[in-house]
């Protein structure tokens, strides 16, 4: 990680660093495209009026001025945008007649937050956010597709423990509405501090903020200790004895969305229905979604979403969507910082063809253009230096294999990481095809070292 | 493009224009990739000490101030980066002790400029550099590699016709020196602006401001109208009857870069030495690159660098460097807003698998599935509604293949386009290789529509 500078907030990778970034990044949008979710980016800043709408974090935002303005107001109309929602919901009201509905997007853009620093929480990272939207209407099997398509997006990433937490607001305000409680909605923004407070202190707030009962309040808190990674969470939540018709609704969708994700689970990623995720925000009607890295809970969920009835509306359409984020940076970058998370090499290169003196350079770009006209990163030795020292500039960078042109013989190629060395020819030889790209090295995960 | 929000200079694309401006972004990065160039990125802001080190274009920096930060000064001394050269000599110096040198890397990110928009010139736009650096020393041969890689992923673009322009500052100034200029730096500003101004003109400022002769003016035009796509223009300034050692450096190594990359040329791509090429900045001191887009001269160069000896330098070591900066957004947004380039859909998907009845939607999802798991980005239908509308739900999103799934009989796969409808199995079909991805549409190229 860059130092020098002092931007605290703001990090930087080294070269075999954003190589497991890169690599993240790539197999993010291959899952996302074979799910036909189709990509773009926004511009970086949006009108105040539009970044503030939502009123509760404007201490975050950072506007933007022209150093040398002549007029002081020109451009502070202006600011960073802090998230991917606020600005797709912008561009979707810009765009309703040039999109067809529903529109599948995928965005993995940088954001920007002016907040204090800390493990997890930059100035400025990275989000890949997925999101269907239509117009007035967006039947419920879109729920379980979005599930499903960023189940298979993170089952496929090369990290630590992924779990993606899904629970259903129906779910909770037909449990809460079956117990009696007058104010669902409050009842859900205490339970949402489930995951920074002791359950008594959450119990008291239950009877002291949202107006419950004692027994109220220990209904809820048993719902939200209902955890399984499969539909019995049904029969759990029936054996608490409420019946309501919206819990019902609540209980099919979030079965239906973890049946429509379970077959995506694997060593690296599990999925659970967790009845404590409330996702305390307002907008969310529906299926809401947590993303968690096991060891990593101090970082806080690494990634949200959920359905909401109305993502935009210019007055006359409503946009209701359901979507979700994940937080590259915020998962990534501690990972990098602690050296758990790298790649095998700083270059892309497979190959460094290695130069016997420097009137046969030709020869050698030669040998190089050979290997990279079948797909193959090569690089060409700087300087004929000795052998010794032109491997040693391949194993500084993890360049796998070295190529040594032959002059009357066939050239040889070595494996310098296994000493093997066998003759080839540039014109049919190839590295498996593991050592094709930079592999990414995961040190966290059980199984240690895997790629 | 994106126009209710006024925001002038901010260019937003539509889906359909997202996929031709990726199709270039991953074009660029595979030829670099492939010629061992690793990828970083760089923060988006920088202290304003080092935003305005070059001190000329102060007037285009954004600073940022958090919208409601108690301390005024905290965050006032930081800015948007304007270009990536700034920022990557800042990296090099912040990490020199853990890159390994010389040091090839490309980078492509956003940058923004606070001035006035207008075609071509943006507020925020995308730009692709690539640029070798080393310690202390950087042979020439790597100017011929840039060149040659620049060349090769310039020719693969599905653009209007390019041209790569090369000069070499050594044989300018071996060439002034030789009819006795005295300021061949000022004479080398001057002829910078022959892309503006008539020659005569040009002529009058070299005697006016560069102190020449009006012989020496007359020597300095002829030597800037030779364009040579050979190293024939060696022959051309040799009969010019000028000479100096440093004349014949230059002309050697730009015969030398004109070799290294006139194997990448095709009809769409072109590499000329063009000695009316200067770039007047000072720290250019071999070979200079510009990139010019047939048909859009007006535009200006689209992308320009060169050799410098001192990229960074923290006092004791020096880094030089040779690199060129490819402006995507300059280069793409004036053929997508004309409608001269896009692509063949708006979404990834090359196949939409119909929906006989709601019923039947796992069996269609199983179809997608076995398509997705082969590589084949495929949608399901979203409503069972009658197969025409559900073909039309395709076309119009450009998709190009409709999968009816058979009930007891195979199921049949139809390219929307002919009308060629064929029994298929969702386990061995495959479309052709040229729809498993959108397909740029090029309408200026002087083939007509290619890709």
């Amino acid at each position: 990680m860059s130092t020098p500078t002092s931007l605290s907030g703001f990090p930087e990778l080294l070269p075999a660093q954003r190589n497991a970034e890169l690599a993240v990044i790539d197999q993010l949008r291959a899952t996302f495209e074979l799910h036909g979710f189709a990509n773009i980016e926004t511009r970086a800043v949006e009108p105040l009026d539009v970044l503030l709408r939502k009123g509760e974090i404007d201490k975050e935002v950072y506007v933007l001025r022209r150093l040398q303005s002549d007029d002081d107001t020109s451009d502070s109309g202006v600011g960073l945008h802090y998230d991917l929602t606020v600005p797709f919901a912008r561009y979707v009201l810009d765009n309703a007649g040039r999109l067809e509905f529903p529109f599948r997007r995928y965005q993995i853009q940088r954001v920007w937050r002016g907040e204090r620093p800390q493990e997890g929480r930059f100035r400025e990272f990275t989000q890949a956010d997925i999101d269907i939207i239509a117009k007035d209407e967006l039947p419920f099997h879109f729920d379980v597709e979005a599930a499903r398509v960023l189940a298979e997006a993170l089952a496929a990433l090369p990290l630590p423990h992924l779990s993606l937490q899904i629970n259903n607001r129906k779910l909770i305000e037909g449990f809460y509405r079956g117990i009696g409680a007058h104010d669902p909605g409050a009842a859900m923004r205490v339970i949402d501090k489930l995951d920074k407070l002791p359950p008594e202190k959450v119990g008291a707030m239950l009877v002291a903020d949202a107006g419950m009962s004692a027994h109220q309040a220990e209904q809820c808190l048993a719902l939200a200790t209902i955890r399984r990674s499969d539909t019995s969470f049904v029969e759990r939540v029936h054996a608490l004895g409420v019946g309501h018709e919206l819990l019902d609704v609540g209980l099919g969708e979030l079965a239906a969305v973890l049946d429509g994700c379970a077959a995506a689970a694997n060593e690296r990623f599990s999925v659970e229905a967790d009845l404590r995720i409330a996702r305390g925000l307002d907008y969310y009607t529906g299926t809401v979604f947590e993303i968690n890295m096991s060891g990593y809970e101090s970082l806080g969920a690494v990634g949200a979403g959920g359905r909401y009835d109305a993502l935009a509306t210019d007055g006359r359409t409503t946009y209701p969507g359901v979507g979700i984020s994940f937080g590259i940076s915020r998962t990534l970058v501690p990972l990098l910082q602690r050296g758990l998370l790298s790649s095998s090499r700083s270059v892309p290169s497979a190959v460094l063809v290695a130069l016997v003196d420097e009137a046969s350079r030709p020869a050698s770009d030669a040998i190089a253009q050979q290997l990279r006209a079948r797909g193959i990163p090569t690089e060409v030795a700087v300087s004929p230096q000795k052998y010794g020292r032109q491997i040693r500039y391949a194993d500084r960078r993890g360049i796998p294999f070295v190529w040594f042109p032959g002059d009357d013989e066939p050239d040889q190629v070595k494996d310098i990481r296994s000493g093997e060395q066998i003759a080839a020819d540039a014109r049919s030889w190839a590295p498996p095809i593991e050592d094709l790209r930079p592999q990414v090295i995961n040190t966290v995960s059980s199984e240690g070292q895997s790629t």
